[in-house]
């Protein structure tokens, strides 16, 4: 299909290996010893289940009845892991005081972890030329997907790093203008613990936007990505999923993983979407694109929420993210980085901080900060990769992979380079 | 993207569940109590290396230097895998006396499945209303892929159910007068033990066709599926891959499974492809769909492969293949069907054969045959399906998943269908 792009692709993703063409500044990083990256959105491979996946593959694999899980499965993924996907989102919307629309089974597809999700939405939804509008800052593997199918992100008017809602009117009706409101496809939001601002969308704002979009007749699926939503650190963010205010004029894509915090090398995502057209031609790229997620990590997952097990290590990992979310947090602050004019908020979830640089200081790839920031060893993910807009003078730092003690000195580090940088 | 077909679409998918909408047919016959199904291409469930898989599992989950197998893998694979994918490869093409390329871990791309692996490539390849030429019979499943991508496939000439070397110069030249070969973007050929025709291409074959297509200047990459060339009953076919025949013009895009018979819950394919910006383009692709295929299941037939088993596995599963194939074929010579005038050659490998009704029987999903097939419980893939030319009169049976016993049980219903329709 239409343009491929290459550059800054793969952050998350290679950060691990210099096994494939990368920028220059990545392909250099990666080969500094003693390098810490504040780059890559992983978890930790130290607190990866193992012996809860071991436990459950022996379950599995004595039991005679259950060899099917070595074969095929459907193409839209096994029945009992869709039931007990839609009854778990069922359930954190009632939490949230919702009386959700009963979703089952049925309006349920098992994806290759929620990137596959993302791509599936955006290939369903969208031709080359088509417009998706994003979030201000946005997660920015979204946008290569975007870019490689040839499809044009258009930023939304944010505050605070978040939707701004009373400015969305003015922004619908200059695109209007432009002749551009009609190839708007889709709308991306990422409603909870946001990769990579950290920020949730509140009920006051799912509501302001549903209404404004009806205000403008802006009738387009909205595909919400709610993968860290139960990756909280002291309570879950009390907004249900957009699927509450069935809305049929709005169909709602929700997508999400059960392995990001889990097993991310299982790679189990999801797919819910009520809206049975748009739900068939997902199932059929799904059925064309891999015939299927493969059965056996879908049945440790399956198995994983029986026993209670997912439950369990999400409630054992969350104080040990939340410690490595301080340890950053703190050692920014102790060593300086607000008296440099630096801002960030801590984070309730997830695996990020995202920084603002005092007025003035540019954080790009090609930036003195980025340039110093691997001087001093240290790495991070530029606000620009982040942005449909601007996102100049931001910064992705992720806590998930480094031990506590590595994150004080990660970001004792980024402040020793930050300083060199006021002083020029 | 453009035009989603969904008809007749699952059926090597859905005959273990009605879970998604398919065919009335389909959908009937899988309500029919002691109905035995000869048409999903599956293996069978009760010979799944279960043991073997659970000691790996162990082995792993229990080396603390290995926790990396449940957290990302690079997009394009595990490398270790695809080293020896690569010595794999070229290990088979020396035993069949080419001297091959050197081909290495970075020509080389793991996909889910190789179902992923062609979805990747017509879409690299590919924009709607192209063209790809394609065997006759071909892959059911490659022609739902093309036609869900709207890209258009063209049957070549044949002759005994493979490619007619001879009629190929008048085929380009046909296309050529169509203005049609300008739209050919690439070649879908199925090399060792076709599904569903049980063929393999000769060494004669395959050097008469790249002759041809240079004669016509037809440069398009082929892809190369060559699922079933390890799938063989008693001696591997003796060709090499068409990578051997060194041909940069024409870029080969080899593709496989390490799965189909190993595990297909396990879903691990992969693509080699030496031409630099093709590759590229693929990696590109495949990083923005899922951004790599589960790093687990790679782990585990990583090690299959180092210790030895998938070797052993599939040592001890040919004899068990081979037998099915027999126990199919004699039920149906036993109970009579050659006296009907239905042909068919024995299979060398893989799951199929592919049997021809005599003149004037209709084998499609709303003929005779079909219906009482139903009515004697067994069923079929009709031809048409196989074919993006005519495929009328031909019939795809599958042994892979019932046992000898059943298998001659479902060739007697099924002549006894032929017969009614014989005598109607």
């Amino acid at each position: 299909m239409a343009g491929l792009h290459v550059s800054l692709r793969s952050i998350d993703g290679v950060a691990m290996s210099g096994d494939i063409s990368i920028d220059n500044m990545m392909q250099k990083a990666l080969e500094i010893p003693g390098l810490l990256s504040l780059a890559a959105g992983f978890t930790d491979n130290g607190l990866a289940p193992r012996a809860q996946v071991q436990e459950i593959c022996n379950a599995i694999l004595m039991d005679d009845s259950r060899a099917e899980t070595l074969q095929y499965g459907l193409p839209i993924g096994r029945r009992k892991l869709r039931e007990q996907l839609a009854h778990r989102l069922v359930k954190q919307d009632q939490a949230n005081g919702a009386t959700p629309t009963p979703i089952g089974a049925d309006e349920t597809i098992i994806t290759t972890g929620s990137q596959q999700a993302l791509f599936l939405a955006v290939q369903a939804l969208c031709e080359p030329g088509d417009i998706i509008l994003v979030e201000d800052p946005t997660y920015f593997v979204m946008l290569d997907v975007l870019r490689t199918l040839g499809v044009r992100a258009v930023a939304m008017p944010a505050q605070n790093d978040t939707l701004d809602i009373d400015a969305l009117d003015d922004f619908f009706a200059q695109l209007q203008e432009r002749g551009d409101l009609d190839r708007v496809r889709s709308m991306y939001l990422i409603s909870y613990f946001s990769n990579p601002s950290s920020k949730c969308l509140s009920l006051e704002q799912k509501t302001g936007l549903l209404d404004a979009m009806k205000r403008h007749h802006l009738h387009v699926p909205i595909i919400e990505d709610i993968a860290y939503r139960e990756f909280f650190f002291e309570a879950p963010y009390p907004a249900p999923s957009l699927l509450a205010w069935e809305t049929p004029e709005i169909p709602i894509l929700l997508t999400g993983t059960l392995t990001k915090l889990f097993s991310t090398g299982l790679k189990v995502g999801w797919l819910i979407v009520q809206e049975p057209a748009l739900r068939q031609r997902l199932a059929d790229l799904k059925r064309c694109q891999d015939f299927g997620t493969a059965n056996f990590p879908q049945a440790i997952c399956e198995e994983a929420i029986e026993r209670g097990m997912l439950d369990e290590y999400l409630d054992y990992m969350r104080p040990i993210y939340h410690e490595k979310a301080r340890a950053l947090d703190a050692g920014l602050r102790e060593n300086g980085l607000q008296d440099l004019g630096w801002t960030w908020e801590p984070a309730g979830g997830a695996l990020y901080l995202w920084l603002r640089a005092p007025e003035g200081v540019a954080t790009g790839p090609a930036s003195d900060l980025s340039r110093i920031c691997l001087e001093e060893k240290v790495i991070y993910v530029p606000g620009e990769l982040c942005s449909a807009g601007e996102g100049a003078g931001r910064v992705r730092l992720s806590y998930g992979s480094l031990t506590p003690e590595d994150l004080y000195e990660a970001a004792a580090r980024f402040v020793r380079a930050a300083k060199r940088v006021a002083d020029r």
